[in-house]
């Protein structure tokens, strides 16, 4: 088996609501932060024949959306 | 300015619905895989009094449910 995980990351240019909120509840609890911003991590559980070029492909085709996000992807 | 990454992922024993759902959609697009996990990144920004320990908190008390999820942080 071999395991791949893609990171995917909304891009600096691109509004992150869900970091502008984890921010704001990280305040109220104390802790000041200058930045947050929130992703989505896949693993990915594969067969051996899986290429990381497979993967790039599933990341630009349903995992990320490339207007608005980055990704990145490693075999662990 | 430091920088954070917590990594936060559901329990290998834990339902993961948004998992599935992406392990679906990559076979209906032809990609087979034995697992998809899904899980978030938050990526935290914040100046240099801002410790590991302190993150390990956030990740704790608000960023993870520690039931059904394990999180890890590392600096950047």
């Amino acid at each position: 088996m071999k395991k791949f995980k893609v990171e995917i990351m909304p891009r600096d240019e691109a509004l992150d609501p869900q970091g502008r909120a984890v921010k704001g509840a990280l305040e109220r609890l104390g802790f000041k932060t200058s930045d947050c911003r929130v992703g989505k991590v896949v693993v990915i559980e594969a067969n051996h024949s899986m290429k990381e070029k497979d993967i790039q492909d599933m990341a630009e085709k349903i995992l990320a959306n490339p207007l608005i996000e980055t990704y990145k992807v490693t075999q662990l």
